[in-house]
């Protein structure tokens, strides 16, 4: 079974009945070491309920699986959004997070009355007890990003992109395991429209499956490791992401807390880590717009525990 | 000179060239003592540059009057706007603002290169500074909300209301010297929507003026008191709110800071007092939306300093 461009158009129809239709905002962004600016779309995707895109893809997996209690792992957002989404639908969920998962998100599961198991310094340690739960209760797993539901899910926000941005040539996209792109890339498929991939130096999972034609296990270091660092890009969205992206832009640590730091500083927006690595690349200069180029940004997490 | 229709509709021009045109988001509130939410546009003008609506009526003052050189006296929100309109438009301003005014806000009027003088407590005590230096120095005084430019260039939100979303029927809209939702008000003249006005119990000051029928000095107390706490309403503002808005509602300090919470739980959105005040109005249940309304909230400022 492979992810595919009319699942992503279905799937809007039950991500549509749950979640927000997003805004997108254009500002006005400074190129670094010019003092030229340059005309951005955002997205502003950390408005969303839960603060990420991740209820997309838990919407859509709840509903396509129908079943009555599921186990979820997670760097923390995904984890927020199975448990938000079993609590809207009258599910029962487990979440399993590594230790290093905000504190915030935790909370937030447990309010939604979800079980949170807590394991580990990185997602690749708390999958290994997702398994193992899903094993002994024969329970269905929802994945962050390796399941078909899931990518179409996340990939309606390509479509909300479609529809209130069309002039966007290139758009900015953060890759974790590499679901919520290859979503978005599909949504886009015959617009014209590129996405553009950024990884945190850390967690260059993209950019290793690109050298090594195809996905290999990854380090997940850094500041959005708990958000974009999973043991190595998914199987299902490399499938998508090879033939339709460029190569992947690296960000430092620097330049994701400097983005942090703009985004609230000139727009009052919060952003974590993860959701604003695909910025620090337009910003920090690791990504040049091409010649008539229109760059859109996706800001795709808000869950922040402080303001930068 | 009155303000008028024509006259916010003119100032879209100038406005549009400087200013963010803001998203509007569809989110769904809780309705107090029920389990029921309601679907709730909000206008998200908080993440205008600087943080609130103000540099909307600071743009179109300065390019009104044309001076080289101007002063401003401001709770905070429209000191700033003045600074950065000045500075982007290669102007100088001397801003005078209380001493508790925000940090953050001060901080960012020195950046653009404001001379910032600090004095008393509430905006009230500011003006007096303010008209001492305009006296001595003969230079124009861009008013917060008493003059024509002022409110026509702030009216320039409404016209975005009516472009972005026409469905809605009843605009909450936060009172302080009354600018603001009278050129909102005047530019939804003839769409058939509403503005229904809201005020902190501690700033009462378009409550007042509707029971003395005018404005009268009015008490600057709370939380909210260094945006929405003027001396009284303005007599401009209250030429056009006088026939065009029913009676203000009042909420209490603890019903701002709610809204404050709820906002950034639910949706990510960081408000200050002020900028929170009028969905205070509907999360408290304060005012109700009559039968077969569709509700709107401008959420007007984002310049806190701390999450809530």
């Amino acid at each position: 079974m492979s992810v595919t461009r009319a699942g992503v158009v279905a799937a809007a129809t039950n991500v549509g009945l749950h979640v927000r239709h997003t805004p997108c905002m254009t500002v006005e962004a400074p190129l670094p070491g010019t003092a030229a600016t340059v005309p951005v779309v955002l997205k502003l995707e950390s408005l969303q309920v839960t603060g990420s895109f991740k209820p997309r893809g838990a919407v859509h997996s709840l509903l396509s699986n129908g079943a009555p209690e599921v186990v979820a792992c997670s760097g923390g957002n995904h984890g927020l959004a199975v448990a938000w989404a079993a609590q809207r639908l009258g599910r029962k969920a487990t979440v399993v997070v590594p230790a290093s998962a905000a504190a915030t998100k935790v909370a937030a599961m447990r309010a939604c009355g979800a079980e949170v198991v807590q394991h580990g310094d990185i997602p690749a340690e708390a999958f290994v007890v997702a398994e193992a739960i899903v094993a002994e209760r024969g329970l269905p797993l929802v994945h962050p990003y390796d399941q078909v539901p899931t990518i179409e899910g996340q990939g309606t926000l390509g479509l909300e992109l479609l529809a209130d941005a069309p002039q966007v040539t290139h758009w900015l996209v953060a890759v974790g395991g590499g679901g919520f792109p290859a979503g978005v890339a599909l949504a886009l498929d015959g617009s014209g429209a590129v996405v553009v991939p950024v990884e945190p130096e850390g967690c260059p999972s993209l950019f290793e499956a690109q050298r090594a034609g195809g996905p290999v296990p990854t380090k997940a270091e850094g500041i959005a490791r708990t958000s974009l660092g999973p043991p190595s890009l998914g199987d299902l969205a490399w499938d998508v992401l090879r033939d339709r992206v460029p190569a992947c832009t690296l960000v430092s640590d620097e330049a994701i807390a400097a983005a942090q730091q703009w985004l609230w500083q000139s727009t009052r927006l919060v952003a974590e880590p993860g959701g604003a690595t695909a910025l620090a690349a337009l910003l920090s200069g690791a990504w040049e717009p091409p010649p008539g180029a229109t760059v859109g940004v996706v800001v795709c997490g808000g869950n922040a525990d402080h303001l930068p």
